[in-house]
């Protein structure tokens, strides 16, 4: 069984990147062409996204190591939006690239294991995502079944940890026991992270931290010496390159930025994101 | 359009009760007969959970007035699982049950809100539900958009507090500027319900708070006068009776205590949850 974080490395490595391209598709900014304004069904929307999702894994897929499908949008439609996501990941799978689905699940302990087995594993589980991303709201018990069924298959974890949005301090930046709340989440995802690390010296549960908050990025790189990073907030958000460079190691991994909304091609040919061969 | 806590309240008074039935199904527990154990597949299995909860909403429409539906377990088989999940709501709402789809979703800002747009609403939305179930890691942004949705659709949603599990205690209770971090959400969710009450003097926007922790039951109840309380934990995990009659007013009203695994139909005729008439 490979291990999670040796396929991340190794795609990083391959495709000299860590850039992750977010499949976020809103129906208001599709090409036009893709779909008329008129007489939109749900299901009419969902084969736009599918189609939209497909061309543009046409042209990332060789240059990029990992994309990011963002359920909300696909949730939104019901039922043939559900379709569409199912269609996106194996199709961006079929073209070579990892699948993080963004889908920031949770639940209590047998519950949650219901979702990582709905989710985790590309040959055992019915979604077939590569990795997940995950919610820590409701504790150690509830992250768990995710750690042992991604571990079982090959597959990985992201868990929410500081995240992008300017409102993410409510909670996150509480001071609890002298140390802000999302470091208390850290301290879990990293001792959950070392327990079980591949080759590359990272584990296959991984941590969400956003490129807008800088200083807590390169806080958080040195507490989590074993957790791979899930980098939103990079480009239309408002973080930098220098800000999101921080997330990486002195080989280039331990990252992954995403980028969604703002996404062109020059990213791809002269984005900072490349990793070292050390 | 209705309140959605007005509609709640009038169910609970209507059905003289307050009990809300989780259907949970799980392929392990499902009655013999409605499905083989070979040759299962995920689209045999949709159809056995379909016909299921079908026969549970039968037996409990006209006795309690909400059932919770468990997105994990329909989740967990793909698409033929969420459709099935698409049709039991259905169904529960056409036997005039109000229905919480139980999916604890949260993401940034303009995520949030595909989300809310998706599920929030009866006749609006694809996935039809009354009400959503909602974490508040990701902090006030996060929320908002949730909130807005059902507000403008007569809907509501409940926001994990303090849950049922043993392991909540992780982040929910670490001490912060001298006082639990479950204190912290909660006194944000009762500023949200508090902005816009219906005539029965509670919110759209409820919390999720466990019969597993009676203590903090009876302090929350105290701390968010205009919150509806979703209380699970009731039965199989431990909370008893006495512990979750803490989450109601006077009047019966404030609360819906669900009940999943345990639910056994003398729940339905000698249970301890009904509102009184004052």
């Amino acid at each position: 069984m490979d291990h999670f974080a040796d396929l991340l490395a190794a795609a990083v490595q391959r495709t000299k990147t860590a850039v992750c391209v977010g499949l976020d598709p809103r129906l208001g900014n599709l090409p036009t062409g893709l779909i008329s304004g008129r007489g939109t069904t749900n299901a009419t929307a969902a084969a736009a996204f599918t189609k939209f999702c497909q061309g543009v894994i046409d042209v990332i897929a060789p240059l990029v190591p990992v994309a990011k499908v963002q359920a909300a949008f696909f949730e939104e439609l019901g039922p043939p939006g559900m379709e569409a996501m199912a269609d996106v990941i194996d199709y961006a799978q079929s073209r070579n690239l990892l699948v993080i689905v963004d889908a920031k699940r949770n639940d209590i302990g047998s519950t949650a294991e219901a979702y990582a087995r709905g989710f985790l594993g590309r040959s055992e589980s019915a979604w077939h995502a590569d990795a997940l991303t995950v919610s820590p709201y409701l504790g150690g018990d509830s992250l768990s079944p995710f750690v042992e069924v991604a571990l079982e298959r090959g597959a990985g974890v992201f868990v929410l940890v500081k995240t992008s949005n300017p409102g993410s301090g409510l909670l996150q930046d509480l001071v609890c026991n002298g140390q802000p709340m999302y470091r208390h989440a850290a301290q879990h995802v990293e001792r959950l992270a070392a327990a079980n690390v591949g080759e590359c010296g990272y584990g296959a549960v991984g941590a969400v931290v956003g490129a807008t908050y800088p200083t807590q990025l390169v806080e958080l790189r040195t507490l989590m010496p074993h957790t791979w990073f899930l980098v939103p907030g990079y480009g239309s958000q408002g973080g930098t390159a220098a800000d999101a460079a921080a997330a990486f190691d002195r080989r280039g991994l331990g990252a992954v930025v995403n980028n969604s909304r703002g996404i062109i091609l020059r990213h791809f040919y002269s984005h900072p994101f490349r990793p070292n061969h050390s």
